[in-house]
């Protein structure tokens, strides 16, 4: 309670905030708690505009899409910044097992998959259950081959298995064709037993002509397991085609609830706007983009003494739209008093990772107090990025707070058709909210300098 | 226990059973629940054949495959009974809301859906939530509208849900015809949440002509929902594609382990051979297949005095194989102890519908003993039928006896593409085996005779 004091003196009142003045860290909490923003956000994008990869007309009505809603939810300084980006556009994608039982198979190309020649291409199977299986085949041993990458990925609360296991998919297409192989197929990066793969973003060797790669749904992996098991060749045939569009034009929505005393210090938070094409980009990104548009309204809107500025990124999946970002705005870097995304899903934050060595000042003191009823638990480890749509901003110096998601169910989702609005909890979402609006509320009312704090760290 | 004992003597030791003599039914029971036999059945049949619909060249190797794994486990009388089946065809499939949102629908067209035109068809949408609601619609009133069907179905243990849902697809496209409507869209009859839609038979009506229609997936289902919710028209284009046969051969698989005192009197059980092409027929009825064929062998290879036969139904998705099986056996059908179909997937057996009259029979106790241990309890209900399969037999009097599975999870899979092996918990499939062979012991060993059972019942 001392704490909590202490916090709320720090918001010092001033005559432009009236309203601050009776409002806690754990009042915006409430609100939160009991606001439908995010939820009626979430649905909107997910029933207006669905998939929306980047450079799709989906995309375009997107853009419009955001500025509409910031617009309406009140932000002001509504704008879109355009950057060009890269683009990936799939085509009709088919496979089967030929030899030695005729079975089709459920696949998903990879953004930066190459096509297959005109009637496709046929090749023997060659299996690697891990990726260091997959590494150690010396050069030109897998010409002509199918690479089949079978590891399954285990279920865990903090997207370590992820984090583990997503290179099969980003750099195993070109550790196969580095070999010789023809093709890639990798059991999808996912938690999921369903016929859905997960696609995601591959890269193509330097050198070896690009290569047809897709992803295997779980259950279409383990047959092929079971297959070569048998002792015989396995053959599979591949149909995929695909166009790579190294420049279409992108765009960052943006809009900002200003600061009434220092409005050119900028909390920049986020998702991203785009999303894969399978599914309607609920999770993978739709919440991040409703949960931080949401908060920055609800901390924000009954004024705030910083800026709290969203920004819904718009090339997150295949391109590094956080570069473009953090180049287009390098000169203002030294004003962001600090920076995050949102983009892992509608899990409930269990834990926070605050900027580094802010843990004690007033204003963050008052943050952790008011969440931790919602049971989100201050990690030991700073945050060091937030987000790859923020990456370039954190190398620039921004300093960045980290919010962990429960993932548990996440990659069951993720890059899948199954990423649709059903399979969010609005109450899950709502905790989220609470957790940001807090966050935001705290940080934009106090006075605290997480540069400052950062350098004086042990 | 004096039940028990009283049931060890009714089954008579013979000098051509000696080891039956030591083989009570609770230790078949035990041998069944340690046996791998039904669990390789169905790996061989999902990895080697998969996806099998009747008329389909894997509905040949299936036969062949069928043959094979009889004869390999010591079956006699190993053959193929030919007849011929309805089958339907199906060709590429795509839907899309074109109005107010453009997005991709997950679809799956239904058995017997008519074609669309060159280029596709797009409607209007007119949703019902019910199907009372459709048919309260007067004749000439949906024409030309895409009608769209969209009742959730509930989770439950006893298939309660489908009996009571299913005629929203069976039955929605003559409704849905005869009120001039261009298409049918159903919600798939399923309790999942996945973008994967559950196919299954419809009915054409008599007199329209034939409309085509599909299955949406749940989330599918609930996006449309949405749209219509906001009140302006929604527009869906269908591109269906498909072919009717009238006739087209299919086979029912026969093997037996014939009864060494009472070789003509007869008990005949299997599963169906048949599947939906979406998925590779594990639950539906891959499961029913290899546990029957399981149980069989295991009851009946240290001899038996009655003869078991299992039979592979050739084509229970679509024609009516049980008429065809019935009308090439009605002069045997007088001999036939007791028939079942295992077609409910693969979750535990809970309860038993025994033949009518027959819960009092030392041999019918003996059984009900064995199986209590692995949680199965008698119903108050006698059986009435026992799969469609046996259908004609129970119509031209033959008893039957059921066995309710657990279906909690079996609507998740059954008939979409989710129905795969790693669905099936060999544990499972290992209860199922031992309920199953621990009837076919005591009935086949014993002189029960169900038919003067049932007259005797008040």
């Amino acid at each position: 309670m001392r704490i909590l004091l202490a916090a709320l003196l720090a918001l010092a009142p001033t005559a432009a905030h009236a309203q601050n003045l009776t409002e806690s860290t754990a009042a915006v909490r409430d609100r939160a708690l009991a606001d439908r923003t995010a939820w009626e956000v979430l649905e909107s994008l997910t029933t207006e505009i669905g998939a929306r990869p980047t450079g799709s007309p989906a995309m375009t009505r997107a853009r419009d899409w955001g500025v509409a809603k910031l617009q309406a939810l009140g932000f002001s300084n509504v704008h879109v910044e355009e950057f060009p980006a890269e683009a990936w556009v799939r085509g009709p994608e088919s496979a089967e097992i030929t030899t030695p039982y005729p079975q089709k198979l459920a696949i998903l190309g990879l953004g930066r998959s190459a096509s297959t020649p005109k009637g496709g291409l046929e090749g023997e199977v060659a299996l690697f259950t891990t990726f260091e299986q997959l590494t150690a085949q010396p050069p030109g041993s897998l010409k002509g081959k199918i690479v089949v990458l079978s590891q399954p990925m285990p279920r865990t609360q903090d997207a370590s298995s992820y984090g583990a296991l997503s290179r099969n998919r980003v750099q195993g297409t070109a550790e196969a064709a580095r070999r010789g192989a023809a093709a890639f197929l990798v059991r999808s990066i996912s938690t999921d037993d369903t016929r859905l793969p997960h696609t995601g973003s591959t890269r193509q060797a330097e050198g070896p002509a690009p290569i047809p790669a897709a992803a295997l749904s779980p259950p279409d992996a383990e047959l092929i397991e079971r297959m070569v098991a048998r002792g015989s060749p396995v053959r599979i045939r591949l149909n995929l085609a695909s166009q790579s569009l190294a420049k279409v034009p992108a765009w960052n929505v943006v809009g900002e609830m200003v600061g009434s005393e220092r409005p050119d210090e900028v909390i920049v938070v986020g998702g991203h706007l785009d999303s894969w094409d399978a599914g309607t980009g609920a999770v993978d990104d739709g919440a991040g983009v409703a949960v931080t548009t949401a908060a920055a309204k609800l901390a924000g809107q009954r004024g705030a003494r910083r800026t709290i500025r969203v920004v819904m990124w718009g090339a997150e999946e295949l391109d590094d739209s956080g570069e473009a970002y953090a180049a287009a705005h390098k000169d203002e870097v030294g004003k962001m008093v600090v920076v995050s995304e949102s983009d892992a899903g509608s899990g409930r934050i269990w834990s926070v990772r605050l900027p580094k060595g802010s843990a004690g000042h007033p204003s963050v003191q008052a943050f952790v107090q008011a969440v931790a009823p919602l049971k989100v638990i201050v990690s030991r480890e700073p945050a060091k990025g937030a987000g790859s749509d923020v990456a370039g901003l954190v190398a620039a110096g921004a300093p960045a707070v980290g919010f962990s998601q429960d993932t548990s169910r996440y990659f069951d989702l993720h890059h899948s058709a199954d990423d649709t609005l059903d399979k969010v909890d609005p109450a899950d979402l709502a905790q989220m909210t609470a957790v940001w609006a807090s966050f935001l509320h705290a940080a934009a009312n106090s006075d605290v300098d997480f540069r400052a704090l950062a350098a004086a760290a042990p």
